[in-house]
């Protein structure tokens, strides 16, 4: 086997926050990686990375990032490529196909494999009890990439729908305002009295939760570390002693 | 510390599939655990249960599981009650809060974690590809515990939001007719060259991936071990040689 036939891609989830929420697979491939591409401040949170070639890069340079990535695993590298949480969710995974598909044709026969991981929606949902335990969806605020309008009509069906709803990249200091017209859409559509739980760095030394319900929240509160989660309905919370209410969402519906 | 005092309640998702995509911190609580209860089929996969109680019971047990589960941790037990893929998402951790809510008072001040992992929706999902690139959504397709006119408003809005759509448990031997009724609902929203994916077993010995489109599917292809995915209009195939084609929905959407 040729040294360009034994190179690898694989596109890893680190999950959202501490190396105990790392899969077994995802270590193993960082293991046998050597280099190692991503978000500078996602290389710097991974353990034991001697010996690798780090290539740092910045929020927004995904698409470089991925046809750096391609290209080297097509020179007979072995490469990582990493993303926070899962890389199939709002991460580095779908930035890896798109470069494919407008890359050289040759690199379709790359042995690339996409390794799951845990996004950040479930680890705030499970730290805050079971607020995702009926159906739910999950929308990239960001219109860096899709039309606002595009935003406010998934907003508007998710209300109507019924599902609880986790916002992910809700607010930068570049896009300051949209998290109040998602606001202002869902309050148009939810009872005041709907819970809405803010998760902050969740799995990180400086985690922060809160519930609060749809009137009374600060969009404000925000910013780009936040998942944001809006409840349906039936979503509930048990107040308990000596900590933050428990916040979950019944499996059942009852017929109106 | 009393006895009552030192129990505890850990509610772990197991992950799809193989140990490999379990989470350090799922395998920390089993192994800390004197009591592990859960689906009797889940219970099998575990590896390393030496020592242990393990309690199985069927699917739709839930309730009385999380109750009993409860109970041990009350009366000083570490206790562990698994699902598999992510308990946060139509697993157990649902059901627990439930069990809590409607139990004895005392017992809400229990030492509870909920320890999220990897759903089937991704590890689907990185099997394919990207799928989940763009917003997205995920429904139990199962009216046990809902009105089939919930799921049906819900497919509805689904389809007309744009969502990328995560089927759960879209079909059983008592159910083999709702994903029929499911898919005659997207067909008349979704232009017949949408793609859709079934996800069989992911994960396990006799995983089985296979991409068709809206049109052609045939919905009677899922039982109670797939998990379907049906594209938004930008979703995607890229063909590959030697393998079934990579599918991923672009992070993009340009302004119509």
């Amino acid at each position: 086997m040729g040294r360009a036939e034994r190179g690898w891609l694989r596109v890893v989830g680190l999950g959202p926050g501490p190396s105990e929420w790392l899969t077994d697979e995802a270590r193993a491939a960082l293991h046998g990686a050597e280099h190692v591409l991503g978000y500078t401040t996602y290389l710097a949170r991974l353990p034991a990375l001697e010996g690798k070639l780090l290539h740092g890069s910045d929020n927004g340079d995904e698409l470089s990032r991925a046809r750096h990535g391609l290209d080297l695993a097509a020179q007979g590298a072995r490469v990582a490529i990493v993303s926070g949480g899962d890389t199939g969710v709002f991460g580095m995974a779908a930035a890896v196909f798109e470069a494919l598909e407008s890359g050289p044709a040759e690199q379709r026969s790359l042995d690339i494999r996409v390794l799951p991981g845990v996004t950040a929606m479930l680890a705030a949902a499970a730290r805050l009890g079971a607020p995702l335990g009926n159906d739910f969806c999950a929308i990239n605020l960001s219109d860096n990439l899709k039309p606002w309008a595009v935003v406010e009509n998934r907003l508007t069906h998710a209300a109507r729908a019924g599902f609880v709803i986790a916002l992910y990249n809700p607010a930068s200091r570049a896009r300051p305002s949209q998290i109040h017209a998602a606001f202002a859409v869902l309050r148009a559509l939810r009872p005041a009295s709907t819970l809405v739980m803010f998760a902050k760095a969740v799995g990180r030394p400086d985690e922060e939760l809160s519930v609060t319900s749809l009137g009374a929240a600060d969009p404000a509160q925000a910013d780009m570390r936040t998942l944001l989660l809006i409840g349906a309905e039936s979503t509930r919370a048990i107040e308990r002693p000596g900590g933050p209410p428990w916040v979950y969402t019944p499996r059942s519906i009852s017929t109106p």
